[in-house]
């Protein structure tokens, strides 16, 4: 745009009405933190500018400075006086012909809203210009409100409105283009009669207005002015910004099942041909391929889905890559640092964490496989677990090719298990087991005959007579009917043992 | 309020509309029964109260009595003659000076109503004053229409109502005060001509209007005055109520990633600068502390979360104490009777029942822990099981302070395991297990050299064959081909075992 | 219907507008693809149907001749020319006195207003009768408008409607009633003069209008003639196809906890006295009995629940039938080809495939049972995994009644238990285990006093030196800190064991 243009951007306010003693600029809306909504505006349209911090100030320039690096300044307002304080605050770095002032709680506004403005005020040759806005709730009466009369043009704040809502329903959206010329005129006029005791930016208006100068205005659709001062607003806001998201993706060639639960960051791409089901969150650099299935409840965060890959239902999934064809969940949990092969099937009730898992791989169900490095078509038994903490740090499991793990194993790492190699069922695997070696580490299986029937009846005779034996004599005595497994078994054992 | 006044609240219909063979009175609206609203409504305003009861009347007297015990008293209408037949029936105990007469399904009538319409009652000194409302969904024709002509005011029951029902939008909400003189005199009066032959209170306003008697009606906003009649207007009903509760929070400080899949029910609270994520379920007596987090599709009941916890997404949690900055789930399932502690994190797949947990201790991944008192800084590895049943019942396991769980354990209670104690990944723990001493109980590795390669040359043989034995052979036969963790390993095991 | 009727449905179009490089006719709503909704519209009355092809022909008539087998028949449009000149390839066909035109992408279309149409065209003695509706989305501009004029009607397409689309808010619904002999006389006539250089049947109004002869139009509410052509018009009409379910099924008695994010099949039917809450899917032929419960975010496809069963939440359920008063969840994945029995308990994270369980039978906690027979009154324990895959195929594992499996067993198919046997915790099962046997397959536990304070002390002196021993080192060396249930646990108890 214009280089004739500096932007000025109010961001000192204490955010009082979202009761929650933070500052709403820090709150995310479809994952991006709400100040970074104006200040990448401006930088979109080559607009330098200053940001205006007060409260939470280090918080503030600490997400703006990664955002833009130096790129953004910044002037402090040390005490909450008003809008108008706060530009007046600026006074010093105002450079050039015109300011473009807006708060830092209109994350909707779009460059086309800033361009129209400006080349409004320009045609009008104004002194100041100024967004203005049809409010569809008019119970909604936190925004200042345009009154236009014979003598004038002026903006009453709402605290200082009385008037009828519904007849004054044209809002003042908070963006502003002043001359430099008349800002420096006058900002030492405005005055802190009102309710709040503040110096507002909207008392400019009246007095272009008196001065017989000339007031621009534009009118923008609501919903691209939303101002947020309460959750409320904050909420209303991110379904504004929601829809357009997934509008944008459905003309895309996206299928959505149903699009008021779904959530998607802006940062996120999806391929043509794909489907989200419903509930489905694809939050931060998330990348889904083309004909892709994500189904419901699932939630993506910073992962990668080539083409082709399928999510099953409650799936949570962050910080992967996941190569094409690839089945993952439903009920899977993948975790950072997790690079999942082509056509590998991850199952339910599944964990994977740091782990790289070649092709045609499968591992169905209830297995934990951390740091772990597992080749293609390996076979991973249901209910595998990789002991991957040895009690100090992690360590590493390694499971080449074609190998194939046999059902509840536990892998105690560090270890390798070579290719083609195969594990019993039920094993315990503490040492490495070489290529086509068949490893087992498990106890042979006894049966007692007419045991269990033996052991019932104590049971029923001990229900019959209900005593409940003491801790201690469980312990101690031969009768007693904790049998399942449990030590009166270790005894039974012990003695066909020893026989 | 006013000593003058008493209510009756008419609760003997029969849930015709619902089709479910059941009173909707016992249906939950935001988590309390829908009788409830309208009896803790008169009960705040201090009115004494008697309901009339006809259908399913023991159901409904339970619940009543179970929250208001001896204060509620109950009049029976044993046969479905009409809302003025309910009330003719109660006229042996018409006390006060006016009685409040008050449908039970109309559960989102406010106190503001109520006092509106008593002070209007006797500043017209009415013989009878309703509430009236706007319908905005003229379509909806289960309410009686309000019709004004120069003859006086009267309402038609909707099922006799024949007129536009766009032009008569006003429609009675089924709250009337009426003075004990007007109804003793006329209650005898009104008669069953009428499509439902039914006797309707609504016709004492046409003899109150006839007779030149003053009748008074306020108008309260629609939402407010909902009756229900049918699921459909049930589930209108409770979105109101949930909007309203979500509404209230996001005043206090809440945050709402999205609304509109939120249940929240009536006793719940939740502390400032927490976040409420898509389609989470807080039922019951749950209380949220400060700044937790509850991710997706999570579901609270009668839980309590101190400052700072997070629940990540598809957790349930049910009847639990979750101490500050714990860290739960994702699909963790916490039930009855459960502690957790400070700084504990409780996994996923994870589930915990009537057990205790102290600070800083770690359950991470696919575990069972039932009945256990587990101490702090302990660490529970991957996939263990607290073998709590015994067959007969349930036994408690105790793990002391320090302690570190191995892997896949099967802890078979009852049974302790000592401060600083060890157990081996995939032990089967029976015995207790001294302070700092280390429990193994599993069987030692052994490698087969060459064993998979030599089985899966006969598999592949067999394959070429397309032979299928028969399970008996497969028992029988050294050559079979069921290696994996299956017989023939045994087999082989047992011969290398034997040499 | 009338004899005299047959039907053309015009499904040659390309869906351009979706960007998925597939037909839009074979995307579902409500589960059924769409263009079966306009071939079973005009089956169910009795209308013989032609069905115009060109795009994906192959496909869309595999999905019709699947369900019509061939009571439809095709005819294929090669080149993209327009509506009109898929009309005209039919030609041949026309044997009625009058045709039935109706595109293939309008599937909420009632059977009530076909025969309104085709009455309103007799009572008119129509040439050309069309059905019209009010589109209250004037931004929508996809529909043909209707012009009236005093010179007659037409029709105007949108690409070449240049009007105020507010004044102009009637549109097209695309489904005409032509006789045959005006059409035989005049469908030459079209021309493609016009912005998509195609032939437009709605030309034809104009042409009867200008000849003087009857053209006849019904209006039709908008919501029932929404045609599909983007993503986003598809999941406009699958909202009001799936309100209009949950609307039928909350008539008849079906609790819905919140709407707007369930999801029902139309083949799916739900007793009276069921809940259905947030997020549910129902899909396929699934049947609900009465009384039951689907507790939040479960999906049920092609399944059959009999009475007052419970799903608790997070279920997935596939192609299963589940007995009266079973409990499946919460967390529960119930696969292909699963029969579960009366007031059988699944629990969490417990996943059943290929199995029948009989009835008072519980497996409640992280196990797998696949391809599996279980009897009546089992308790299969926490952790149990049926170990059916052989590494060549999948084996059968066979519980009978009365028998308790302790917790984290691997049972290793084909085995069978039998009646009333019992199993210790963590065996692993490879043999047939005998009625009223107990079996025992695991290590027996050794405690080693104070070996875990001495491994402690190696970590800590290690982590002092914050020396980091290369793997080799770990491996070969006495001093390793691997310690827990890693190999210097295994070298300890083989010197345990030596000594």
């Amino acid at each position: 745009m214009s280089t004739k243009l500096q932007g000025i951007i109010l961001a000192a306010g204490k955010s009082t009405r979202f009761n929650a003693n933070k500052t709403k600029l820090a709150e995310r809306i479809c994952g991006q933190k709400m100040i970074l909504y104006s200040t990448k505006l401006l930088e979109e349209l080559n607009i330098p500018t200053t940001v205006v911090v007060g409260y939470q100030k280090n918080q503030i320039k600490k997400i703006i400075t990664k955002e833009h690096k130096n790129r953004v300044s910044f002037s402090t307002q040390d005490t909450q006086e008003g809008t108008g304080h706060a530009l007046a605050i600026t006074k010093d770095i105002w450079e050039k012909e015109h300011l473009l002032v807006i708060n830092g709680d209109v994350p909707l506004v779009t460059k086309d809203i800033i361009e129209q403005l400006y080349n409004k005020h320009k045609e009008n040759n104004a002194a100041l210009s100024f967004v203005i806005a049809h409010n569809p709730d008019p119970s909604n009466s936190s925004y200042g409100r345009i009154i236009k009369t014979d003598d004038g043009i002026k903006i009453v704040e709402s605290k200082d409105f009385h008037g009828d809502t519904h007849e004054h329903c044209c809002v003042n959206a908070g963006i502003y283009i002043i001359t430099k010329k008349f800002l420096t005129q006058h900002i030492q006029s405005l005055e802190n009669k009102n309710a709040n005791k503040e110096f507002y930016i909207t008392d400019l208006v009246k007095i272009a207005s008196d001065k017989g100068l000339s007031v621009a205005t534009i009118t923008a659709p609501f919903d691209y002015v939303r101002g947020i001062n309460t959750y409320q607003e904050l909420w209303a806001a991110e379904q504004v910004k929601r829809s357009e998201l997934i509008k944008y993706w459905m003309e895309r060639g996206v299928r959505f099942s149903v699009a008021q639960n779904v959530h998607i960051d802006l940062p996120v791409s999806i391929g043509s041909g794909s489907y989200i089901g419903c509930g489905v969150h694809l939050l931060g650099n998330t990348t889904i391929g083309k004909n892709c299935k994500i189904h419901e409840f699932s939630s993506l965060q910073n992962t990668t889905l080539k083409n082709d890959v399928t999510i099953y239902a409650h799936c949570i999934i962050k910080d992967a890559h996941i190569e094409t064809h690839a089945q993952i969940g439903p009920y899977a949990h993948v975790r950072e640092e997790t690079h999942i092969g082509s056509h590998t099937i991850i199952g339910n009730f599944v964990e994977v964490k740091k782990s790289t898992i070649g092709d045609h791989t499968k591992a169905k169900h209830l297995s934990y496989l951390g740091d772990a490095t597992i080749g293609s078509q390996v076979n991973i038994g249901a209910g595998t677990i990789t002991c991957n903490h040895d009690g100090l740090k992690k360590q590493k499991t390694i499971i080449e090719d074609h190998a194939y793990i046999g059902s509840n194993n536990s892998i105690v790492a560090p270890v390798t298990i070579h290719k083609e190699a195969y594990t019993g069922a039920g094993s315990v695997i503490t040492k490495d087991v070489p290529e086509n070696a068949l490893a087992i580490g498990r106890a042979r299986q006894i049966n007692k005959g007419g045991y269990a029937k033996k052991l019932r009846n104590r049971k029923e005779t001990t229900d019959a007579k209900k005593t409940k034996p003491a801790k201690k004599d469980v312990e101690k005595n031969d009768d007693k009917f904790a049998f399942l497994g449990a030590r009166v078994i270790d005894q039974d054992i012990k003695s066909s043992e020893e026989t």
